[in-house]
C-alpha cells in the first residue's frame, strides 16, 4: 500500500554542507572511524573536489522488534524551554543511542536563546562523552520570529482563538522540523515534547512492539493533592480521543475554517478521551483505537510521514495540528492506537496556561 | 509569517549512515577535500567513534538572486523511464551544479530497474567527471512495489478512476521523495518530470527571479503537423489553471472523496487553462495568478514545503496531487504564479495515454 525506500538505494553524497556561507566546520576527516567495511567502489578523488561516496542501503525495515533489526529512530522535539529533567530522561532511554537521531526546533527569542544554549551544552557533553551515550546525530533548528506575548486577561472566547493560532504555529514548527530531518533510512519518528520528563526507559521498543502506524501513550502529571497533602497524579493531554456523534454534529455546522477544540466548556464534544481511560495499571499494553492524537509523546512509522501525513496548520476536517495529523493519516489508510494504561509524565510545574505560553507561538491564520 | 532555519543552526553529525545493515560504503575519508576552513571546535576523537562534526550554517536565504546568494536548489524527479535527453538537458542547466542536489524515485519493476541502471551510469559519470559538472549530491530511491498494468480497453469512466489512483500514487511518490531529501539548508525545490527534455539553461534562475512561492512555466510538446508535415508544438500540461464558477459548482455537489479532473469531456470545468494562454513569445516573463499547478516543471520555495505543503494523495478540496498541492499552499498563505509564455518541453514521443502508463502507479484510495 505504501512507498518505502527500496532495497537498492544509493546515496551519492558530496560534502558541501554549508558551502558558500561563513561556515565553521570540522574537516579532520582522518579522525573519522570507518563506518563499514571499505567499498571497492567508484570513490575516486579527482582534482580538489570530494569524491563520490556511495552508500548501498538495504531495505529499511519497520518492525515490532526494532532493536533486533537495527532500525533508526528520529526523536523530534519542539522546545521553548530547556528542562534538565527532559534531557536526563532522554539519556536514560535504553534504545541504542547509535540508532537515535535527535531534532529540535526552538524559537529565536530571549527564552529560546537560553534554551538553545542549555541544550547545546548537553548535546556537546553527550556527543563527546561515553560512546554508549552518544546519539547518531543531532540537528538544532531556530525559528526566525519572536513569538507574540499572549495576554492573560483575555476572554475565554479569545483564548480559544489564541489556541487556534498557537496550534497552527506549532504545526508549522513540527512540519519544518519533520521535513528537514526525516532521512532515507529513518524507520520510526518519536514526537516527544520538551516538557516530558518521565517515561519508561524502554519507551521506544515498548511502543514499537505494538507494530502500529501511530501509537500514543497516556500523558499524566504528578502533583501534590492539596486536600491530602500526598503525591497524586492527573491526566494531562486531552487531544487523544475517540470521536463522538456530538463532535461530528458540531463539525457539520461549522464554517470550513473553524476547528473543534477539546477541553472547552462552551464546546462540549462528548468525545471519549483517552485521558480518562486509564484504570488497569496491570494492563499496560491494552490498546484502544483513536481518532485524534496528542503529541506529548507519539510514535509514528516513518512511512506514514513519507506518504505525506503532516501537521495541518489549517482546519482539516475541522481539526488542527496533532489531531489533524491523525485524521490525515487515517485518510492515507493509517489508523491511530492509544495505550491508556501506558503512562508518560509531563513536568510537574507545567499548567495548561503556562504550557500555552511556553509553546512556540506565532500570529498566523 | 513562516519558519525558516535560523541563523544559529548547528548540525552534529555522526557518520553512521547505513549502520547495522549490509552496507558497502566508501570510507576513504582521507580522500575527502576540506569543505571549509578547519574549525577550532569541539571535534575530538574519543575511542573508535567518529568525533562530533559541527556545522554552523548561516541564514538560509530564498531570494530573487539565488546564484549571487549561493542558494541551494533541490531538483526532484519521479522517474519511470530514463531519457538521455532529460539528463542532457539537466547537465546544461547553468545554475552552479555545486549548489544543486538531485533526488529521484523509481518504481521497482523491470522497467524501473532499467531506468535505475541507466540513471546510475550517468550519475557516476557526472560525479566522477569534470568539477563544474558535478552536482552537490544525488539520492536515488526505489519504490518497493510493482505498478499495476492499466488496461487500455477500459471505459472512459474507468479511465477517470484510474487517473485518480495514478495521481494518488504519484502523490505518495512525490511525498516520499520530498520528505526524505529536503535538507536544512535547501532554499528552492524544482520539481522536474523525467520526460522534460528541453528547458532554457537558465531555468532555475529565470523562475527564481520572480521571487514567487510557487511558479510554473508552460509545458509544450514538439510534433510534426500531419497536415503540413512541418514541425509544430502543442500545449501539454492542463493542470495549471485559474478556477471557474463551474468547477466550484461541480465541486459543491461532489462526494467529499471525489476529485475534479481537468481535460475530460464529461467534466467540463470551464477553468482558464494556462496551456492556452501562451500568445506573446516576446513577453516571456508575463505572470498570471494560478489556482492549480502542474508538476512537469515547478519551482517552489523550500519554506512552502517546510510549512507542511505536500501533494495530497486524497481528495483535498476535491483536488489531488500537484493541483491539491497548490490548494494546500494557498491555505498556508502561499499563492501560485504561472508564466504562460515561458516554455519547457516534454519528450516528443510521450502521448497522454503513454504518459499515464509510464508514471508511477499503485492501486490505492
Amino acid at each position: 500500500m505504501t512507498l518505502t525506500i527500496g532495497a537498492f538505494l544509493f546515496l551519492f553524497i558530496l560534502y558541501f554542507l554549508g558551502q558558500g556561507t561563513e561556515t565553521s566546520a570540522s574537516t579532520s576527516n582522518s579522525n573519522q572511524a570507518p563506518i563499514r567495511k571499505p567499498s571497492s567502489s567508484k570513490a575516486k578523488l579527482i582534482g580538489d573536489r570530494p569524491p563520490v561516496r556511495r552508500f548501498n542501503l538495504n531495505n529499511v525495515t519497520i518492525t515490532a522488534d526494532p532493536i533486533e533489526n537495527q532500525e533508526a529512530v528520529l526523536i523530534l522535539t519542539p522546545m521553548a524551554r530547556f528542562y534538565q529533567e527532559y534531557w536526563d530522561n532522554l539519556m536514560k532511554l535504553d534504545y541504542p543511542h547509535k540508532l537515535i537521531s535527535l531534532g529540535f526546533i526552538l524559537p529565536k527569542n530571549k527564552e529560546g536563546n537560553a534554551a538553545t544554549a542549555a541544550l547545546q551544552a548537553q548535546v556537546t557533553k553527550t556527543q563527546t562523552g561515553s560512546l554508549k551515550d552518544r546519539f547518531r546525530s543531532v540537528v538544532i533548528e531556530r525559528q526566525d520570529f519572536d513569538p507574540p506575548i499572549i495576554s492573560q486577561d483575555e476572554s475565554e472566547r479569545h483564548k480559544m482563538a489564541n489556541q487556534k493560532a498557537r496550534r497552527a504555529s506549532m504545526s508549522r514548527a513540527r512540519n519544518s522540523l519533520l521535513f528537514t530531518t526525516l532521512g532515507v533510512d529513518t524507520s520510526w519518528v518519536l514526537w516527544l515534547d520538551a516538557d516530558i520528563v518521565e517515561t519508561p526507559s524502554s519507551l521506544i521498543q515498548d511502543l514499537a512492539s505494538h507494530n502500529k502506524p501511530l501509537i500514543v501513550p497516556n500523558c499524566y502529571q504528578r502533583y501534590i493533592d492539596p486536600e491530602t497533602g500526598k503525591p497524586a497524579e492527573r491526566p494531562y493531554d486531552f487531544n487523544s480521543w475517540q470521536d463522538s456523534p456530538t463532535a461530528q454534529e458540531i463539525a457539520s455546522k461549522m464554517d470550513p475554517n473553524d476547528i473543534i477544540l477539546e477541553g472547552y466548556r462552551e464546546m462540549a464534544t462528548y468525545r471519549s478521551l483517552m485521558a480518562y481511560m486509564a484504570d488497569q495499571e496491570d494492563e499496560k499494553h491494552l490498546e484502544v483505537p483513536l481518532d485524534g492524537v496528542g503529541g506529548t509523546a507519539l510514535l509514528v512509522k516513518a512511512d506514514v510521514h513519507r506518504d505525506g501525513a503532516m501537521f495541518p496548520p489549517f482546519s482539516f476536517y475541522h481539526l488542527i495540528e496533532t489531531e489533524g495529523f491523525a485524521k490525515m493519516a487515517r485518510r492515507l489508510g493509517w489508523a491511530a492506537t492509544g495505550l491508556p494504561n501506558y503512562k508518560v509524565r509531563i513536568h510537574a510545574k507545567i499548567s495548561h496556561a503556562l504550557r500555552g505560553a511556553l509553546l512556540l507561538t506565532q500570529p498566523c491564520l
